[in-house]
Order: structure tokens, then sequence, then C-alpha cells
């Protein structure tokens, strides 16, 4: 999150140089931004397809068969809609429109007789103009002609402003708000987006076994979707008990779901469930007088393909990666969300780990933007995200991430006055030290942590806070506001100063926890110091000095969650220390696959045994044992293994620093905007090829490196340095250093 | 306007003064505040189920076949919402709950099983909460058990911010904005809020003309409803073309508004068309072999009854309010609307006049509040109110105006937030004087007159934005934000005194219409001159400059719109002009019924002649011929004659000063929130009886009254001051000056 990059400006320097290169990719990372389509497709106001769908998954969730909804403010799609755009046409040509909900044309600003399903447009430049009203899905339209057709370049508003006077004469001002329409991939007529739901693959159990209240049925691994009983006949009831663990299945009185099926055939028939839920084993009661003769499961997903890939010599860490990789498979749905047992919600804090993920695995922008229109929701902002303090902030860092790492500036700009509005709501709650503590309804989390206090001035709130603010500055430059980007900037200073001012502990050598009423605590924890140091908050001095004081240190309280020894160990990658790293990542998520873990956790204690592992929140089968937050070696291997990470929107420019960590051999893919790059590294040679932008490798070797192409700098102490074209196999030998 | 009445203060001082009539009172008026109510009722969010429902309604306009709806932003209802109360039992109970969407249900915080219809509450203290979601309609709750009922004393809100900790401990602190839940009539388990329609009544037409073409139907008089065909048959096509006009039904190709019908029955069968539209004649042309027996309607009306009345010896004027009766009856249906044929939408200022109107005629307190939800909409506010600078003022001097007639406070402190952010938004568009000019995007209405300049700062705007201004201080004030009151009240201060010291012409003897680049310009129109009479933002002496220089003056600019001609009136009323105002009515209103008209226009102009009545908008019959603002004689004759207006909220104490203005006599009733005032008044007797509150009597007369009951006290210039009792025949006789 350091470089800026303007497009606009840079297009100018390229046109200037004359760089047929640059100005080829330029246009490629433009045609990505402004979401250029050769088809027609299914078209609403941006972010509001995206809230109605989650309040649809959101509140799917239930508790031994009682919903359970969010405790925060749902907000809805606005229900009237106007869509238009100009076109320029050759030709006179038929024009087919459909609509999800009630709606006229204009063209050329007059109406067009009823509800037209086809319309003829003249030859020449023409407005089109389709106004919706639809209150109970989405106001959205479809339109495709030879050369007419719906797409992000139409325009959109919820108010158009336009009125007559007496004599029927038109207003002439109009301060009407248009906005890139949104879309996903609903590229046909009959693919309405109020109809939108997962693929469906049938998965069969592995293992099906007779016990005396029932049958206990194992599907081999943790999955999701919908059970399914075959040939089902007779008159009673299906008790359908869910679990993740074969404990959780079994203790009816304790699992955290289950269904209650009436049945009442008098021929056979197969019927499936109507709600998707989470498990590995499902253990069936019945009562009356009911029979079937097999269960069997709709697996339920979102069909994006694989685009990221990781291997090595070391077979344990290839199992983590696969898991990881399974895990955030079943945990990215309609959005990102934490687990699939449980909550089922989306939660900015996990999301923003599952963007991060995501750019080193499926790569997909639709659900990246999907899941951040959905955790902002709309205005007037009344709670933090989520009600969480840290979790309005992970929001605003993963829109600069996003923009890193897509290049898709459409979505930083046509969000920018949301950004603005939530952070006008956190900066109304500073206290008088011009600090955030949590005011009465913000819930301050950080992590699941015993004893961890939330009380007074939190360091880690305000680190989150700067680097918000930060990200402010940036995305107002980006959007040419000055103003703003001068004032979030001086923000921005005043409390980075602060975090070192009333924090920083000469005596402790690392930040300390709080300030309560005023008086810095004695507490050290290691939240607010780890991510002080990847976000470069702390000088090459305070690093070392804080890796030994807090991240070395087993005095300072261990974490516990997958969630925060992601950043946990992103800091220590960051320090270069990719071999300790590898040791954790085999020793904490090794040792959960040991325990039988199919899928990573929301929480694991190393401490805890058997199902004590099970229990959290009170609850004996609490914990979900899905959780995104738990995959992050996706990541790391992804961003500190192989190395790559863009240092200009959309990979225009990137880096590659490879680190083995102790490993002998590693191969990979890393997504980018243009396909994959693609490395395999020992330690003697490296292999890349990329189809992107300008990167350059970075390594270390005994001596001078050779490369089929290009050639290496050397940077002194070792490091080499080599710029990499897009679309060429470099072989390159060295000497790991 | 003028009363402030804080009814916890009274309650002090009643309960001090041992006063039984006032208790009394104010326990009745403190009932209807709270919406106290003996049974169980359908409750939501309030506002929710009014902007609902308004969406439903603005969007059934069609004009020549087109779907036409509104301009600005619609908002919906919050989609997920918790309700509770706390009850206390004697004896457990069985409680029956009714849904709208899916719920759960919790009983002292914890959740029951599925969606229970059927619960038992235990004897005791507890707490109930039902949390809803519901995205295609409102949230809704309907509660009934022997003492545990939905009612407006249940709370709601649409974030409860309840989260727990990793080891299950619910979050003590809870920031959560509850509001009393909103209500209308649902009052039984079947009779859901979704479901709602207006009532329904067949009724035949007076005439049907065989044309060459096809059948011209005549209802008579102006109606609404939906066309029924008996005994429809055949294969084709029905053109249904509508008029209020004969002009307009036989003239096709302009016709407002049609409707098409295809008829494919090869049995005969009653056909209802499925959009209700206004009409007096309708003019069917078949296509095919199509036919019917007959046709008729279904007329649509809001079910409420009446209670306002008015009688007097001039015939004439009793036919106006007959038809003015008519016009509102017409106009008030889901809403106050303008006008049934085309906008079918809610105005802000065509609202205001409807809600004054209402005061004297069906004073349907769920009506005004209906309407004022709706066209508040929500947060944040993106536009003036129809987008319309002066049209957001009426409705903040709306609010104050209920409260008065009413006493309804909660609606006021419900709605205090609302206000505020609205008045957040104009204050935010003040220019550089302090003063409002419209900016790109704000549409200065005022009224439909030829020529009338809406440049640069026009007093009028300056003119109701104080007013708004002191009515925020007035409310401020009432629900007890005290700095809130300070603050608007030096804003309302400020405006008013730039009002004099920008506009009062010396020369002209009248405020000027408009400032443009700080220059006053030269032009005087009536609006704010005839406000600020009834405003009192005038002196005595300058109100008696400004009859003659303005109200009474023919150089200045005539009004052509009843809606203007209301303010006008009402301004000539407050100076004593009642003998000059009856005139006037029976000119403007009595002319249109000498036209034919069977409810009151949009538009009257006495210049213009036959059917160029009709157009408006450069459209041949563009004009509305059923407008609620031609309804204000029920007003005039309510407030100015009978003389009966509120002095405290709820009338607690009001104010009767009858005016004879030329009749002989009249007689007539004035709806209060306890029943109506009765009243018979000639030169020689008054009669009143009123079940409400502490009245003042106010006559001139040539010789000191006598009364059957209390004393009249001589206020001189031959006034004489009566002090009435609730629930007393008063007879009075006395010599009209």
């Amino acid at each position: 999150m350091t470089a800026i990059f303007d497009f606009y400006i840079l297009l100018k320097r390229l046109l200037r140089n004359n760089s047929k290169f640059f100005v080829a990719i330029f246009l490629f990372v433009f045609l990505v931004q402004i979401g250029f389509s050769q088809n027609a497709t299914w078209i609403w106001y941006p972010g509001d397809y995206e809230i109605w769908l989650s309040n649809k998954m959101q509140n799917r969730r239930t508790e031994r068969g009682t919903f359970l909804p969010v405790f925060w403010k749902m907000d809805s799609p606005y229900p009237l809609m106007d869509f238009h755009k100009i076109f320029e046409l050759a030709n006179p040509e038929e024009v087919e429109i459909a609509v999800e909900g009630e709606y006229n044309v204009k063209l050329d600003g007059k109406p067009l007789e009823g509800m037209p399903s086809k319309i003829m447009v003249p030859a020449g430049r023409h407005k089109l103009n389709i106004k919706v009203f639809n209150q109970a899905t989405v106001p959205s339209i479809f339109v495709k002609g030879k050369t007419i057709k719906s797409d992000n370049s139409w325009l959109v508003t919820f108010e158009d402003k336009e009125w007559i006077d007496e004599s029927g004469k038109a207003s002439d001002v109009s301060a009407t708000k248009w906005l890139n329409a949104g879309s996903w991939n609903f590229d046909s007529k009959e693919n309405k987006p109020s109809q939108f739901a997962l693929s469906l693959k049938p998965m069969k159990a592995i293992k099906s076994e007779k016990l005396p209240t029932g049958n206990l049925i194992d599907f081999g691994k943790e999955t999701f979707g919908f059970i399914k009983f075959h040939k089902l006949i007779g008159k009673g009831k299906l008790n359908i008990y869910y679990g993740e663990s074969k404990e959780e299945a079994l203790d009816t009185a304790y699992t955290e779901t289950y269904d209650k099926l009436i049945v009442d055939l008098s021929a056979e028939k197969d019927s499936v469930l109507t709600l998707s839920k989470a498990f590995r084993y499902v253990n069936i009661i019945s009562e009356g007088d009911v029979s079937y003769d097999d269960v069997s499961m709709l697996y339920e997903f979102l069909d994006v393909p694989d685009k990221g890939y990781f291997r090595c010599n070391d077979q344990e860490v290839n199992n983590i990666w696969d898991v990881a990789d399974y895990t955030m498979r079943l945990t990215t749905r309609e959005f990102f969300i934490d687990g699939i047992k449980r909550d089922r919600w989306i939660w900015s804090g996990d999301a923003y780990q599952s963007y991060l993920m995501n750019y080193y695995q499926i790569n997909d922008n639709a659900s990246v933007t999907r899941t951040m229109y959905a955790l902002r929701g709309k205005d007037p902002v009344t709670s933090h995200i989520n009600t969480i303090m840290d979790y309005t902030f992970y929001w605003f860092l993963g829109i600069y991430d996003y923009y890193l790492y897509s290049g898709d500036k459409t979505f930083l700009v046509q969000n920018y006055d949301r950004m603005k509005s939530l952070m006008d709501y956190v900066l109304s709650r500073r206290n008088k030290n011009g600090l955030l503590e949590g005011l009465t309804g913000d819930w301050i989390f950080i992590d699941w942590a015993a004893g961890l206090s939330k009380k007074g001035e939190v360091s880690f709130e305000q680190l989150l806070f700067a680097r918000s603010l930060e990200t402010m500055a940036l995305c107002a430059g980006l959007v040419n506001k000055n103003e703003d980007a001068e004032n979030y900037t001086a923000l921005a200073s005043d409390v980075k100063k602060k975090l070192f001012d009333f924090y920083w502990s000469q005596d402790k050598q690392a930040l300390v926890h709080s300030r309560i009423d005023g008086i810095p605590t004695d507490n050290v924890t290691r939240y607010a110091n780890m991510f002080a140091i990847f976000f470069d908050y702390f000088n090459d001095y305070q690093k070392q000095l804080v890796k030994n004081s807090v991240l070395l240190n087993d005095n300072v309280q261990k974490i516990v969650t997958p969630y925060m020894r992601f950043y946990e160990l992103e800091a220590l990658c960051a320090l270069g220390e990719q071999n300790y790293v590898l040791k954790e990542i085999k020793n904490y998520w090794g040792n959960m696959l040991k325990l039988g873990a199919t899928s990573f956790w929301e929480e694991y204690n190393p401490e805890k045994s058997d199902a004590e592992h099970y229990a959290m929140y009170g609850r004996k089968y609490g914990k979900s044992l899905c959780h995104a937050w738990g995959a992050s070696p996706i990541y790391l291997l992804g961003k500190y293994f192989l190395g790559v990470k863009p240092t200009a929107p959309g990979y225009a420019q990137y880096l590659i620093q490879p680190e083995l960590g102790g490993l002998k051999w590693m191969e990979g893919k890393v997504p980018t905007p243009a396909g994959n790059i693609e490395m395999y590294v020992n330690d003697n040679n490296i292999k890349i090829k990329s189809p992107v932008g300008e990167g350059t490798l970075l390594i270390k070797s005994k001596k001078i490196p050779k490369t089929n192409f290009g050639t290496f700098i050397n940077k002194g102490n070792n490091q080499y340095e080599l710029t990499l074209e897009k679309d060429r196999q470099y072989n390159i030998s060295y000497h790991k250093l």
C-alpha cells in the first residue's frame, strides 16, 4: 500500500514516450477499470444487488432450529432507478429489453407506450432511458441489440430531478449524480439476478453407520450443502442433526444446527432439504414410520476457476496449502463469509483476510467488491461495520489493497463518497485527545483472547485509525479531491504521532496496549506491535527491538486464533523470518491436520485436547471448524515465499522476492488481472514467466546470477535485481545465499 | 403556531392544583399521545409502512399507457427489525403471534425454537422480543394474548447491537435507539398490512351514449375507481379512454390516461380493470369481435367517517362546501395526494393544505402522519422534499400544526431527528449571506404563474425558511433539546431580520419578490406579503399598508391557482375581511361550479373559456380537474367563519371567533380529538357545545351578550369574551356589530 499511481497522469507520460508496450498495458488495465464488456449483461445501481443478496444470505442462519439474523442495520436497494446511455448508431437496430420490475422506456426523452420488450432505435445519436421500480428485489435491466448493450458503461441514478413548469417546459438544470452501473455475470436475458443460486454437485457419503437411535452418515470431510433422502416414504418425522465433528452430530442436545423434516409420503420420493448446512457428519433419527433408501448431498459452491497454486518438496506444507484452499472454497460463497456452520455472515475483519488470500488463490474481483459493498451498506452510518471499530478500519484498508491488486479504479471512484461518510462517522466519535475509545454501542474486538482489555484508548485501534486515514488520503488523491487528501494526510500524521508519543515504551521496547484516563498501561500485547511492522510504522531499529521484545517473546500473551496468527506471521515474514514462519506453519496448521481437521478452524489452542477443541462461546460445539481466517498459509506462501506482490495498481509493476524459508524447492502460480505469474524456485534455479506489467526480481546470491534475458543489477550485500518483461520465460541460475 | 405547551410541565401544575377537570383532559390527550390502544394491532417501525405504501401508490401513475414514476429518491423500510416489550403477568397466558416475514421469538433473551405462532408466557416479569426479516414488504408483527398485545407501546429498533465475547458473555452496553412502534388500523391477525387496499363500492353510470366509434359512458361527476365490464365476451381489444371532461374522453389522441384490454373470452364474464383511474366520462372503442352488456365501476375510497360540516343560508356557498368536501374525499386516499387523474403523487405543498383542510373535515390523524412520514422518507437527505425548496419548508410547518390540532406529541418526539437532519440539509445550502437561493437541482416552485422569477434570493423562500427555523426551535424545546432550541431561535431571528432589512420597500409598501446579486428587484408579488400577514411577521400598520398595496391591488399579478388563493384569502380573513372573502369564494369557486365542475380544479383562470380550461403544461387535457388544493373553502369557512382554532395542543385550549361575513346564519361542526365542536351562529344568537378543553369565545356585539352559563368579559371596543367549559350547551344572545 505504498505506491500512488494515477492512470491519467501515466497515460500522458506514456503517450509522450510513445511506448507501445506501456500503452498496451495501460489500455488493458483501463478497459478492466471501466468494466469493458463485449456482452450485454444485467445491470443495476452499484452496490444495490450486493446489499440485497447479502440480506438474503445473512438471513439464512439458524441455530438449533431458530432463525438468527444479524444485530446490525440492514439496508435495502433503491426501489426506483433510472438507467441511461447515449448511443451513436450507423444503422437502425432492434433492441431487446428485459427488466426486473415495472418500467418505462424513453427514447430521446420521449416515453414509449407500455413496457416494451422490443424497440427499434433509428440510426444517429440517441439517448435511451429505462426507469424501473422494484420493491422486492433489485431494479435491474438487460438490454441487447446489435450495438446497444447493457453493461457497466451505462449510467444510473436514484433521483433524476427532472421537472417541468406550467407550460410543460423541462427544467434546464440538473444536479443528478450518475454512477456507472454495477453488474456481475448475468449475461443472458433468462439469467435474472434475483434468481441467483450457487452451483450444485451431487456428492455421496463415504460411510453410513447404523446406531441404536438412527443412522450416522459420514461425508469424509467438512462440506456444505443440502441433504438429500433417496426414495423417502412413510409418515412421521426425520430429525437431522449436523456435526462438523462426530461428537457434535451424536450429541443431539447440543448440536449447533439441525433440521426437522415432516414426512407424509405414500409413494417413494427423493427429497432435498430447503436450507443448506455445514457438516461432515449427519445423524438422522426417525420418528414414526419413515424410511429411505440412501442419504447423499448436493454440494453447494461458488463456481469460479482455480488460479493460484503452490507446491513444494514438503508434503505437509502441500497438505496445508490444499486444506487452506478448500477452507477458502467453502467460505467463498455469495460473499466471503466467516465460517460455514454457524454465522454464515460477512464480517469485515474476516473478509479482509479473505480478500488478501483471494489475491493468491481465485483472485476473483467480483467476490471482493460484492463483499465490500455488502459490508459498507448505505448511508446514514449508524454504527461501525458489524458494530466493530476495528472492522470499520479493515474496510478502508481493503479498498486500497483491492485497487493495488486489481487496478479497478472505477470501484474506488464510485465508492469514494461512501468512504468519506464512513470516515465522517469515525471522526465524529473522537474523544478530546483526538483518539478513539469505545463509545456506547462500539464493539472493540481485536481478537478472541481471554482477558484482553478493551478499555480506554487502545493502541491497536489508533494504529488502524491512522492507517485508514492514510488510505483516505491516498484515495482522495486518486479521485482528485486534493483538499480532502491534504486534510486526511494531516489527520493521519497527527494520530500516528500520538501513537508513538503516547504508547511507545522505551522500557518495554514496544507499543503498550492502551491508555486509560490518559495514563499508558503496562500491558504489552502483540497486536499493535505486529501491525506496526508491516505497516512500516516502526523504523528498522524498532522492528528488531520489537521482534525480540514482543514477537519472539513467550511472556507476551500468545495468540490462539489463526485470525491474528495471520498478521503475526506476516510481520515475521516482513522481517525476513521465513524459516521461523515455515516451522510455525507446520506446527500450528500441521497439528490441526494431525487432529483430523479437513478444513481450518476458528481457533486452535494447542494446549487443549480432544473435544475441548470444539467448544467456544460457552457452548460445547460453538467453535467453527471451517473458518476463512484459518486459511492464511495461502497468503503467506504466495506473498512471502513465492514472494510476489504488486507495487502499482493491477500489477502494472510488481516485485518478486522469493524466499525458500528452508524448503528445497517450491513452485507456484500467482494470479494477476492478466493471468498467472508462474514460478519455480530452488537453491540454484529460478524460472519465471509473467503475463503482465513490469516486474522486479530481487534475489540474494553468493555470486552474480545468470539469466537467459536481461541483466542483473548488483544492489550490494549479495542482492541482485532483474527487470522482468511480460510474456518472457526467464531461466535463472544463482547460488542461494 | 404560537403557544408552547409541554404536557409534562402541565401535568405537574395540574397535580399541584388538584384540578380533576384538567387532569382528565390531560390524561385523555396523553393517552392519545402514547397511542393508547385496548386492542392488539399490527405494528412496525414508525414511518416504514408509510414509506412502503407510498412507494406502491406513487408507482401506479400511468400516462397514455406508460408507467410514470416520481423523479426523486424513493426509500425503503428497514428489512430487519427488532420489536420488544416488557410485561408483568399476574397469570401465565397463551399468546398468539403473527408476523409478516421470517422471525424468531425470544423470551427473556432466550430464543424459542422455530417460528412459533403460539407461545406460553409464565406469570411474572418477562421481556418478549420478536425479530423479523422481510425484504419485499414491511417487517411487522401482531401479538395477542389476554394482556400481552402488540400496540404502539412496544419498542422497535433496526439495530440492536448485541454481541458476545469468546466465552459467550453478552455485551453489557447498548446504544440502541428504541422508538415506539407505528401502527394504523390493522386490528386482526388476518388483516395484514401488506394486503391493504382502499374500500370499494359499486357505482352505476348515469348515461351511456352510442357513438359511431364506440360507447361514451357518463358517471355524472368526477370519480375514481375501476371500470367493470359486465358479461364481457369475444376476442379482440377494448380501448378505454378516460376523461375528466367529455372533450378529453372523446379526443383519443390526447386523453391523459387510457387502458387497453385484450379480450379472449368464449363465455360471458364480468371483468374489472386492474388499475384504478380518475374520470367522469369513459369512451370505449372496441376492436375485433368484443361485446359486453353494461359498464359500471367500483368506486375506490378511503373509508373514514365524516366529522366536519358547514351549512348556511347561501345555497351556493353550501354547494361549494359540498364540492370541496368531495374533492378532498377523492384526493384523500392511502395518502393526501395532489389530484386523482394525473400525478397521484404526494406533494408536500399540496399535502400541507390537505392537512389544514382535514382539521376542519375528516380530522384523521393517521392520514396526516402517513403523509408526513412518506414525504420525509429516510436519511440521508439528498434533495428537497419533492425536489422543491418551498415544499421542504411546508413539511416543517405541517409538523407543528399537527401537534397543535391533534396533541400527538409522540409523533413530534419520534420525528425530531428527521426534522433535524432535513434542516441540516437546508442549512448546508445557505449562500454567503446566510440566505437560500436555488442551487443546481433545487426547484423553486412558489406557484404556477406565468413569468414568475425564481432567480436569486426569493423573499418568499426566506420567509418560509424563517418560519421553519421557528418551528424547529419550538419542537426542539418540546423534546427538551434546549441547546438546539437556542440555536434555531437565533438562526430564525437572523433570517427574519434580513427579510425586512433586504426586502421591505418603503416605496412599494411591500416586501419585494427577490434580490439578484445582492440588489433588491422592483418586482412585488403577493406571495411573501400574504404569508407575512398570517405568520404575524408584519406589525398592524404594515398589515394595513400591504392589504391595500398588494392584496387589494389589481396591478399586482393575480393568482390563478386555488393553491395560492388559499393563502391569499387566509391573509384577508386574518385581516377581518370575511365579507370580501365570501364574495371571492362565491365568485371564484362558484364560477367553477357554473362551468360544470363536480370537483375543484388545479387552476382556474376566469379569463379563459371552454376547453381552454382543461389545458396545462402544454397539453390539451394536462390540467387536473380534481385537485386537493382546490378545496380551501373547507378550511376558510371552518377556521375564519365558524372561527374555531386550537391555541394549545389537542384543543386543550381553543378560540372561537365567529364571523358571518355577510351570511344570515351558519352552522357547523369542527372536529377535535375529543369529538366535534357544534355551533350555530346568526346576527342575534350563538349556540355552542364543545366536548373538549377550555374554550374562549370572542365576539363583537353592540351591547353586552347574554349567556345561559358563565359570564362575558368586556374587552373594550364592543368585544366580549366568554370562557367555554366542555360538554356544556351554550345559548348566547347578542347584537352583531
